[in-house]
């Protein structure tokens, strides 16, 4: 039997231990083909190249592990799986994994994550999806931890399926082993970052700023990611790009749009 | 009484025709501040500029209809936003508006829009917000078009207020003023774009890719913004970002991921 095809791309960059460490683990499951940004794309979120070139090279990282076959693009994690699917890949994978994300994507982040954006495109193109990140924003980050849980989920979208119009966002929270009581669907929490903008003066006397911020939990609910993530359970966030907001439809018919 | 105070932004930079039809229609409304971004930034997503510097300076523009305050900032759509409500403005604004966009943001284009991004970003601040983009790519597009339904939904939004957690996608289709039947609240028509990669050789002798694509309606609903635009409607989606997908936990919970 063929074992299934698995597109493996990240935000962090093609070199991010997070990538390698993801890569490991689906060897174990499938054939594993790597298009990952050339450089860090945090923070990018559905960002996509229209008024720029797009280059991508193989190349060759790994080698004692085996080696895989992988290039690296010029583009965002959303670039970077169009052009997979477009240009590089000879069929259509049965799986897009995007990770392991050095640090959070939980709650509100979801908005914000190149990591989720490059799942959310390989679902817009129909093909099982997952993002997968680790509550840990070092580069030294232990990916162990992780390890039994990211090969258990892709392994079960591959023989359950995920429903169409959704990906999964996946968070790990940052412990050991033993630290991890299960898996937890979720909803995604809600929560905003309040920001706090460092003004400094640079060398030319100009101002300018650095964009930092606090995350602000909103929501008390015990079914929602961050809860499973405090309480030590990986979450699983079922996530839609179809951004209607259908309850709400109602209420706006009642506005007074048209007279 | 106080004018509301209306923020307005957008994507495609701080001297587009779309940004300065949308200042004019507002200041018949409120109290205007423009913070925008100093060029282009479309197909940006949601991104934020986290590992760079930002800067914002002060700006006089359009000083034949009596000027306004503005501000054009280094950054994307987002960051104008988290700027603006940190830094620039001195109270909360009323509303937020983004656009007008040059091209259509229905649909799928949601997900890479910047305009809606920015109107997104205000939305997780508690801030009443709407984008606006008219379905005509052109530097020269009519916006005359959109005027009075622009000036229509933002002056329902203030007094109605728009539900928490939802901002709204508008679009206007391309046509002239008799053209436009009314106001239509949809839903997000389900589409995406076939890619086509248009490969190249550079002078120096290396390949590389411009992303291009059609866009693919796969959906024959009457309730979209597709369908209102084709039929001379302006579409309005009331857009959430709560990505979950609250309908598929249960299908997801029967997985195996515990066992």
């Amino acid at each position: 039997m063929q074992k299934p095809l698995i597109l493996v791309t990240n935000d962090d960059g093609i070199t991010a231990p997070g990538l390698r460490a993801l890569v490991r683990y689906m060897k174990e499951i499938g054939d594993v083909v790597v298009v990952a940004p050339d450089s860090p794309q945090s923070g990018m979120g559905h960002a996509i190249t229209l008024d720029n070139t797009l280059y991508s090279k193989k190349v060759t990282i790994d080698l004692e592990n085996g080696g895989n076959e992988e290039y690296s693009c010029s583009g965002t994690p959303a670039d970077c799986v169009k052009l997979a699917l477009q240009e590089i890949l000879s069929r259509k994978p049965d799986l897009c994994v995007s990770g392991i994300n050095h640090g959070s994507n939980s709650s509100i982040n979801v908005i914000y994550s190149g990591t989720m954006s490059a799942a959310i495109e390989a679902g817009i193109e129909g093909i099982p999806a997952i993002g997968f990140s680790l509550c840990d924003y070092s580069w030294e980050a232990n990916f162990k931890t992780a390890e039994t849980a990211v090969k258990k989920i892709a392994e079960e979208a591959l023989s359950n399926g995920i429903p169409k119009g959704v990906v999964l966002n996946v968070n790990i929270p940052k412990t050991n082993n033993e630290g991890i009581k299960g898996i937890k669907v979720c909803r995604q929490a809600r929560a905003n970052w309040k920001e706090k903008f460092d003004k400094r003066i640079n060398p030319m006397g100009k101002d300018y700023y650095w964009l930092t911020g606090e995350f602000e939990l909103l929501d008390k609910g015990e079914d929602t990611d961050e809860w499973a993530l405090s309480n030590g359970y990986i979450s699983v966030v079922p996530t839609q790009f179809d951004l209607t907001a259908h309850h709400v439809i109602q209420d706006i018919n009642n506005w007074s749009l048209n007279e």
